[in-house]
């Protein structure tokens, strides 16, 4: 059970059906054991990257409300160490941010060497949100696909492996998640009507998140869409591709310092 | 078994024996499993904390090299949700942050309103090696403790609770773990010889921890002295000292917005 890339410029399915399990998935004590498994191994790899550091990491998240980016968040990366890894949340932006160009903000967050950024939300806001709600003329974030593509190429180019993740839950599923944030006193502050906004407005953000995937998935890139009803399916399926990215760049610790063994004796 | 904080001008014990478990300290499993249930506690104190989202909480960590600041920051801070976590790691500065004061890029870490701010090292280092290698004459560090203070003091009166941990272990234990670190071929690229020298000049750094974590252990920003020899008795103390502060902050869920119920019947 492995996700494979959205093809560039393919066709994208968020039929409500494609948010939940895949066929043959296994039950959830053994997929969570198998998730604990590579994010052992993601711990070993992200040590030899960090070492390294000679090139870096970008995961990003994008997903409706309630889509479960804190969550696989916590579970694939909190076992890390901190030193490695860094988390951007991009929310409405501030006027400063306003003032310069979209992609402005999203450089400055770019991963050092050596290390796995993780962006909660990222520069597609400013092709979903930004679309859906019309805060920029068609003419301005059509350019978008294209200039973002090149943007994440110079990435790549200059060393930044990236993988991309559309946490995908069905109508259905937003839906009870809502509601069990209303009825627990501890989440509700987290609702706010926006949320609902976004949600009367399902099919617009359909087509946003499709176009949007389907012409921004680049081999250099690539988008997943991940069906995310199932929690510990989702934190699965994000795991396996982070880990099977990381192993193919092959990070290597450092080849020892010769005189290494001399500063052996010198430790008294 | 709980720590203590230091007494401002108080006497400051770094003592090899200091480094090792205290007295009745229970056995190993025992302290895991209470550590465990502390990081429960402290996820349920941080939700809350973000969820009002008015104060924040900086802990700060110092030690020597091998101290294990990366090991207690990943096993008590690593599970919680990284939304509500920042760690910001102070390593020599660059030259843009040597063009300003020595609080500059420390100020400009500070935690947002609302999340838990961990420092991994800190301004305290401009105490510390920058004090042991006369980076800057005397007249100039002798200020700064005053200096240190009066900025914590702001940042308290401005709604950051602060905590200050320096993990204390002996001059054997270092030993070990930089001859394991030295054996290990994924941990060897850690070693570099300016550690040896730190460790070289092992009672200066006692002096310079000593006066530091003295004379900046103020009732707004207490030190604590944490006996590090043994990682999961330094765990348990660390996370011990952390819940029990959030937990007089008493962090509180925002009152529910009264249309919230009207919201439920919204969501179709």
């Amino acid at each position: 059970m492995k996700l494979k890339p959205i093809e560039l410029n393919g066709r994208v399915r968020l039929r409500d059906r494609d948010a939940q399990p895949p066929r043959g998935v296994p039950a959830d004590e053994e997929l969570k054991a198998r998730t604990d498994r590579l994010v052992e191994r993601l711990d070993e790899l992200q040590s030899a990257l960090f070492a390294e550091h000679e090139r870096a990491l970008l995961v990003v998240f994008q997903a409706r409300d309630a889509g479960g980016k804190d969550g696989v968040i916590r579970k694939v990366f909190g076992p890390l160490n901190s030193s490695g890894v860094s988390v951007a949340s991009f929310n409405a932006p501030t006027e400063d941010e306003l003032d310069h160009d979209y992609l402005w903000r999203i450089h400055a967050a770019a991963p050092r060497r050596g290390t796995i950024g993780i962006f909660n939300r990222s520069h597609y806001e400013d092709v979903l949100v930004v679309r859906v709600n019309e805060l920029v003329p068609p003419k301005v974030w059509k350019k978008r696909f294209e200039q973002i593509n090149q943007f994440e190429r110079m990435l790549a180019e200059s060393g930044t492996t990236i993988v991309k993740f559309f946490l995908h839950v069905s109508r259905e599923e937003q839906k009870q998640r809502f509601l069990e944030r209303l009825d627990d006193p501890t989440k509700n502050w987290k609702f706010n009507p926006g949320d609902l906004e976004a949600r009367n407005r399902w099919d617009e953000y359909d087509q946003a998140y499709a176009e949007a995937i389907s012409r921004c998935s680049t081999p250099w890139a690539p988008w997943y869409v991940v069906p995310a009803d199932s929690k510990k399916v989702r934190d699965y399926l994000v795991a396996r591709v982070v880990v099977d990215t990381l192993r193919r760049m092959k990070p290597r610790f450092p080849a020892p310092d010769p005189e290494l063994l001399a500063w052996r004796d010198k430790i008294v």
